[in-house]
């Protein structure tokens, strides 16, 4: 197996536990024996938990020696709460390793370094740009900014609307992109809405299984604006937990979630405007429907644009088919 | 060459004399020779000139015996401008015919019969969808229902606007977009508007190549709408011909234009609007820039729905960067 398809492997085992390793960054790991072939996997195990290198080393025992770690992040070279993956590294008597992302922590970083004077065959950057702009891509934001990585997620018509004039919205777009949506909430750390959305709709903003039962992990729901919500209000129940935030200041909930790495921002338009207005968003979320509504029900009302050269400027950096209707995403210009 | 691959080329013939050949359909035609190579391509002719079949056969000379015909269309069986295509085959000593769409006209069916009957090998029904669905669409639709087939184009920002709040608007897509628009007007017959877009753009309405001179081929510009518009409009300059309809009837626009095959609705909201609530769009093709503006300027405002359960339903058939923009294709559902 080359590096790539194994380093393919290690993003796959990652994918697996994101939104469950905080404060660790999910990470994926494969080993490869001497033959190339794949001898353990591993993903960073919740809290405190081994790292992804090792639970891989433990999988691959005997047969790690002479062979290649492949690791979407750079191993660590520090005592955190557990000892440095360069030491299991070399300990396994592992001959070549490759990474995808540098570590940009300064404490943990140096991995590589150490491994290539202890004789270790080091490459970097493998299948960089799928991990930083995948797994990892909330994470090095965090490492980055100090701030939660924001998803704005928005299902509209192909027309831009998000309800129809009666406010009626129960579907505009289909199982499917409902069941994504899901998927999504149960690697996230937090989904944020306003308080307008809560009296609208109800909310119970959990993720949930296509049979609707609840997912293993569900994300910290938070409530922002200044009116009391009902105590009843669903989103108050005990399928997870739940932050009520009197502001209307997007810094100011950053802030209260700044031990978050992955939030989505769910709703509605008076909020999302809120926040790109304020330059808190760090990734568009557009499931759009092949359907056409009109009327006064946009996805976003203000986000401060008067004329054409004050536009907000993105790029799209995926757009797939999710059922009958299309998700596009878009990544900051 | 496989019988595929022939088609494939086939299709490439007829898109380079798309909105040329009218009333004919634009037909492609390659003839493979007894080994299978390609002997000739043909496309239809303008008006009244020979018919694809004819062409190709012309240029395969006498490689075309024992040879095998692919055409688009089924090969007509009636003395038109022209004499059948079927005779033209037969008197060409052709082994084999392969078409992707019968000839729903019935004058001009039979063709495959006729071919059977003298003993022809006849293959229906090869890249049909790729032929009912690309270069035939309009034609078919307009065999089918009498009626010209409506593209309703716009350009929007992903959340739905077609302009920021003061009306700017130049330019929310990219030069592809808008190339690629030109090009497609070069094929079409005609161009719809309102006189609302007329009195604030001033638009040429032609198709122009990527040096700004203009495409052989010009659409008919046409101005819907009761105001009287500027005898100094732009649209009404030399560039192609203009057909200014004092109505606001749709249905009324689509007779003027029985003549008509492949027509494309450019603007704005407000005609769109009435297009689409009279049931009189055929295709929508929107252009999609990664940019947000919010405001009042939707991209369409009234398509006379009220419930969610009224939406006008479509299905997305394609879906393909453009540049920096997507362009998203829809069809009736
Ligand atoms: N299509 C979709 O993807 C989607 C997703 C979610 C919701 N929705 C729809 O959106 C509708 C609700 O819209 P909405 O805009 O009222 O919901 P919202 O944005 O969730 O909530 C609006 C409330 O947020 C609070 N808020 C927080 N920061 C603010 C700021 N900077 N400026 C102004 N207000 C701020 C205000 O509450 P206080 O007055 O309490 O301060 C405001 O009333 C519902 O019909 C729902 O179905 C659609
Ligand atoms: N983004 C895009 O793709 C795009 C494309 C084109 C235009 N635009 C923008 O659209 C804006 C113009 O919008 P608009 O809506 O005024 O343009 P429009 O739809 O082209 O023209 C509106 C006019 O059409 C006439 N009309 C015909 N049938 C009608 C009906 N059934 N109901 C009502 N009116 C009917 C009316 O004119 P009478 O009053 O004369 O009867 C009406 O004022 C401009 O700012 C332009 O830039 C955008």
């Amino acid at each position: 197996m080359n590096l790539d398809a194994a380093m393919a492997a290690a993003i796959e085992q990652s994918e697996r536990v994101k939104g469950r390793t905080y404060p660790n960054p999910p990470v994926g790991a494969v080993i490869l024996d001497r033959d190339g072939e794949i001898a353990g996997v591993g993903a960073t195990a919740p809290t405190g938990g081994p790292h992804a290198e090792v639970l891989a080393l433990r999988r691959a025992g005997q047969r790690a020696a002479g062979g290649t770690a492949v690791v979407t992040l750079e191993p660590c070279n520090h005592f955190g709460r557990t000892p440095p993956c360069v030491d299991a590294l070399l300990d396994a008597g592992i001959a070549a390793v490759a990474y995808a992302v540098a570590d940009p922590n300064p404490a943990a970083a140096g991995g590589a370094a150490r491994l290539t004077a202890a004789g270790v065959q080091v490459t970097a950057d493998v299948l960089a740009a799928e991990v930083s702009g995948g797994p990892l891509r909330e994470w090095l934001h965090k490492q980055r900014t100090g701030k939660p990585h924001v998803t704005w997620k928005f299902a509209g018509s192909v027309d831009g609307r998000s309800a129809a004039a009666d406010g009626s919205s129960q579907w505009i777009t289909g199982e499917a992109a409902r069941a994504d949506v899901h998927r999504r909430r149960a690697a996230a750390d937090a989904i944020i809405v306003g308080t307008g959305t809560v009296f609208a709709d109800d909310p119970a903003l959990t993720a949930r299984l296509s049979d609707g039962s609840l997912a293993d992990h569900q994300p910290l729901r938070v409530v922002v604006g200044m009116r009391e919500i009902s105590p009843d209000a669903t989103v108050l129940n005990d399928d997870s937990h739940t932050m009520v935030i009197r502001t209307r200041d997007p810094h100011e909930v950053l802030q209260a979630l700044a031990d978050r790495t992955d939030v989505f921002l769910e709703g509605g338009p008076t909020l999302a405007g809120a926040f790109l207005r304020a330059g808190a968003v760090d990734r568009i979320l557009a499931y759009v429907a092949p359907i056409l509504l009109g009327g006064p029900v946009t996805v976003i009302d203000d986000v401060g644009v008067t004329n054409i050269s004050q536009a907000h400027r993105w790029r799209f950096d995926g757009m797939q088919p999710v059922g009958p209707d299309v998700l596009l995403s878009l990544s900051p210009h």
